[in-house]
């Protein structure tokens, strides 16, 4: 039977249990929406770094078609070309660019399946595309990233509406308690998505989305709620470590 | 304003931060339902101990009237009177007792909780008296023990139904992402809840269900289903470092 696992946080799973797995990070507000965004407008690849020194090394050696992205703190880092929303990353700016891109929380969190089989990137944003990718997979790992250690809402409903996708279309899957919560979240909260912008309103009062109001930060709460807003799944290249756009439907 | 946070495993609250608050200790299957099934049945009071050796000694300096009870894997201690199970502590058996008590998950997130204001303990045969004891309370912990650090559904599932109550009937209260999201998954887990025996149902696939299920326990999993069973709360003394039924409706 197929497994598939949900971890609230990155260190809530062992990094040795992935290595048969197909890993999926969820960031979604907002790493790993961003990194879609920024693929799905014709980035070249995103090259993900723990620390901000570590980046402006890594940007140097890369040399051109290079630009520094990220974000501590939720706010922009000096010098760097790109912050961490999705509205910069238009396709006029990223195209054939790296981008290399350092966040606290969502580069923790593929740090932690550096051993699995398979690293996947999901948000609201590539919901189905993702979804389709994990279709065939024997075991399924889906780390949610999570804000300083504190588990983040918008992360596990996600997870759920994944569970909750597989569910619906493939044969029986065995899920972890976590998986069961997450989806039971996801149907719970679903009620609500039946109306426009209820997803949104749901992430807005997240503690992700909190800090980003404070921020002035509201339109990247809109934009990591559109489901299915593009059709690419990133792909962490562990021998390259970084991610492409791998799939598109 | 009030403040409700979920913690969805002892590992997950700093000590610390409690020093303020009223903490549940909520571990559904089974160690907090035995507890309000003792209390409720007569027992003169509960005394958690982590180790099976600290629980034999404190036995031996509480002389008459003890009875030893507790669980390792699920299953009776050798030389205990009693196991973990609910079924075992009927009123004949325990009025008037003092049950030392080991339970690995239930006692260490008791101890977690040790900087705590007030300590009580929660399942779902006490729901509406534990409801009603935080009626009054501004800063309130719910803290689900988990089962060897993973997340159980039906700790959780009871988190979210204890602040599904609380926000039905009190002012507003402000959220930790954990306590949104239990709340989600058990009104997302409610609509099975209209039929009788569907709570159970639930528990039975859950990680500690599933446990029972293995051990032939399944009756502890429909009494831990009974919502509103007993009317009891049970408080550790921390002086005494003992566990009595504090609160009679």
């Amino acid at each position: 039977m197929r497994r598939l696992s949900v971890h609230l946080l990155p260190s809530l799973v062992a990094p040795e249990s992935l290595a048969e797995s197909t890993a999926v990070v969820i960031d979604v507000l907002r790493a790993t929406t961003t990194a879609v965004c920024a693929l799905a407008h014709g980035a070249r690849a995103v090259v993900p770094c723990l620390e901000v020194d570590e980046a402006r090394q890594r940007a140097a050696i890369l040399g051109s078609n290079v630009l520094l992205g990220g974000e501590r703190g939720g706010r922009a880092i000096a010098g760097f070309d790109l912050g961490n929303s999705p509205t910069e990353y238009l396709p006029d700016v990223v195209r054939g660019k790296t981008i290399v891109f350092t966040t606290t929380n969502g580069t923790r969190a593929l740090e932690r399946c550096r051993h699995a089989r398979r690293i996947l990137l999901g948000a609201f944003v590539n919901y189905s595309a993702l979804c389709d990718a994990l279709r065939g997979e024997t075991a399924i790992d889906l780390v949610c990233a999570g804000t300083d250690q504190h588990v983040t809402r918008e992360d596990v409903l996600f997870a759920g509406a994944v569970v909750d996708d597989l569910l619906q279309k493939g044969e029986p899957i065995e899920l972890n308690d976590q998986a069961l919560l997450a989806v039971d979240a996801w149907r719970g909260a679903c009620e609500a998505f039946r109306q426009p912008g209820a997803l949104a309103e749901r992430l807005r009062h997240s503690r992700g989305g909190k800090n980003l109001l404070e921020i002035g930060q509201e339109r990247d709460i809109d934009i990591a709620a559109e489901i299915d807003r593009h059709t690419i799944v990133p792909q962490l290249d562990r021998e390259m470590w970084e991610i492409r756009a791998s799939l598109e439907r």
